[in-house]
């Protein structure tokens, strides 16, 4: 795409009440724009990246064998209230309005509750077992604070899996496979090293939870981290008894700050029971359905990737989420025949299936790569009189700025190889 | 996609309350789950004909120039006050709540205020003239009655596109390609011939706005249709010295139900003036900008086809939004050799990339017909002792259950070609 057409402008600075790197990072470059307090629309480059986001996930839910749906943003009081989370007193975060044909209605914080009824309708005999499914939806959540840019958002994009298993034995089975699944999602979006499988509150249903932290200072949780063995304790449960059980030592864990980019939970059979979906085993014998719910923030994961990747110049995302892989920028100077040269780099690239976000602009050098680091592509390759002279490219990275002069003849496949 | 694998099922009967006829069909043959009244679900089936849809409208708002982006459900109360849309009185459709941090927040129900807005921050010149950009937003209208189905919802997805532009001029070239992008999009998914350009009131800006309305009896619109000159005027501005204005004799023209599924909109430079969008000439005098408002019904557009193409067994989709090219049905009656050949089969068209939904699961040939037929795929093919002894494999149109036999060999180049 070239950059003359791209409608957003990067800025200098960014709105004084956005107190978040992430969120600020994000509005100068251009990638989001900001509605109010932990609410943002994704601008064309950054819906680029949340596009590539969900594609990765979509993959590897797909690869689970889950199926893909989409529920829906309204909500109905009558079935919250038959799980006892209804009511603002248990449930803190409620969007709530009123139907014009009369009667409450609610905006989707979480959807476990229709997605558990909908399923009432297709899982009643132990052959309809198991089931998952999963969606992308927009969750809307009243949070009394909203401070973390697109990091903790009153509305914010999730991935959202729901497992339904005829008995304990299959939903471990499945609930292993997710989390080998997610570990495949952090280590694909670049966060692999970094993210640690993490044993939470189980809350009223299992003992543990477990939560997929990434070790980031912007992250709003504190863990316990054991580095050799790849795992973590949340704060909240950490204890002598716990450890024990875990089999670790307190002098082997690190208290480090992270922020929760994914987590499982276990509900057993009481939303089923709740919500009466039963099915008929073997024998005939009705039983409740076991259910597991699995989360991966999309927007959230986002944010971190900025959080954690940016420099003092800007952006630098991971190759595997970049709006582009490649920044192609021409230093023209007015120059028609350079101009030319980086138009048919441009169009070698496009008719090999390498999009560059290409910067045409009358500007000057300067200008172009200050913006070039603020939107933070892994990849820049500059066209100017120099690198034409030598009927080359000049490759550099945004991550260590290193840059090489690569032939023409080799850029195709030095990018693609 | 095996079939056995799915988990949405067909089921013989729709709810008792739900009387559109799209919506029956779609919720018997498993596309969508209804929540409440005109809020409806998607489910495997039903979201991968949006997506099909949405692919086809993308793919020509991308041709125009247009950039996509995503604004949010959550709506600034002070942004509509100044376009004086935000009293009850003026928009009867808000769905509206509190913020927990204090102060009202609205749910979008339309996104022309907020995106006008954002644009401020990036046009002030008329180097910056014209934008257009658009986004697939799920909207929330507070309908007083929802009885279309997916025809006319209290939660739907609609693409909405707007144009800024320095003059008139420009704004009537941008919003004539629009109107040719826009029957594109209609012809490509089937529905060209009896989708007819409709003059429609212009409200307080112009005199007319365009309407996309579609021939069709579910529909809740009146328009009066010219056949040969593909055009339509709507009832509500039907009158002599409009006719006279559009060179059309009563005489000449047909009165017909159809619903509107796509419709286009001037704004001229009020909706700026009220929301401060101002941009500077090359003279440095300040103007207005040119606001122009495109929208199609996404959803909708799903129903409408439903409506259209369905017969009395199910529904019957145009090849281009189908979920599936392919229904490969497999007669097997516990055959292990003719299992194996449909599972071949299967193989065969996946390698060639040709998706089918594969019917392999342990029922009778009468059962899995009738589901077939209900959900519509327009081609089916057939795997049984008679064809595999042929060496063939019998393909069967939905449209108009016309069968052939096939040779095996042949059996990818009739697909694809």
């Amino acid at each position: 795409m070239k950059q003359s057409l791209l409608f957003t402008r990067t800025q200098k600075t960014a709105p004084k009440d956005e107190v978040s790197k992430n969120a600020q990072l994000l509005m100068r470059a251009g990638y989001i724009h900001k509605e109010m307090a932990g609410v943002y629309a994704y601008l064309p480059l950054g819906i680029r990246v949340l596009e590539r986001i969900k594609k990765i996930v979509r993959e590897e839910m797909n690869a689970l064998g889950a199926q893909e749906l989409i529920m829906t943003a309204l909500q109905r009081k009558e079935l919250w209230e038959r799980t006892d989370r209804w009511d603002d007193e248990k449930v803190d975060v409620w969007f709530k309005s009123t139907l014009k044909s009369g009667g409450d209605v609610g905006f989707g914080w979480s959807h476990e509750e229709p997605i558990t009824d909908m399923m009432r309708q297709y899982l009643s005999s132990y052959r309809d077992l198991p089931a998952y499914v999963y969606q992308f939806q927009t969750k809307l959540r009243n949070e009394l604070r909203a401070k973390s840019g697109i990091m903790r958002g009153r509305e914010f994009v999730m991935k959202d899996m729901y497992s339904y298993c005829a008995d304990e034995a299959k939903h471990k089975e499945i609930y292993d496979a997710t989390t080998k699944a997610y570990l495949k999602v952090f280590e694909r979006v670049g966060l692999g090293d970094r993210t640690f499988l993490t044993f939470a509150s189980g809350g009223a249903f299992t003992q543990f939870s477990h939560e997929f932290q990434t070790l980031t200072d912007a992250g709003e949780d504190v863990i316990f981290v054991h580095r050799a063995k790849k795992i973590a304790v949340n704060k909240e449960v950490m204890n002598p008894e716990v450890l024990a059980q875990l089999g670790l030592k307190e002098s082997e864990l690190e208290e480090v700050k992270a922020a929760e980019v994914g987590n499982i939970f276990s509900f057993g059979g009481t939303k089923s029971e709740q919500l009466d979906l039963k099915f008929k085993d073997e024998s005939g014998a009705e039983k409740s359905v076991i259910l597991g719910s699995y989360g991966i923030g999309i927007t959230r994961l986002m944010g971190v990737i900025v959080e954690i990747f940016a420099d003092e110049k800007g952006i630098v995302w991971p190759e595997a989420v970049s709006p582009f892989p490649v920044h192609l920028i021409a230093l023209a100077g007015g120059n028609k025949d350079i101009e030319g040269e980086a138009q048919r780099i441009y169009e070698l690239l496009r008719d090999n299936g390498i999009e560059a976000l290409y910067d045409d602009r009358d500007v000057r050098a300067g200008e172009k790569f200050a913006d070039a680091d603020l939107i933070g592509i892994p990849t820049r390759l500059i066209v100017s009189e120099k690198t034409v002279a030598a009927g080359s490219v000049e490759m550099i990275s945004r991550k260590n700025g290193v840059g090489t002069m690569v032939p023409e003849s080799e850029l195709v496949k030095r990018l693609v190889g």
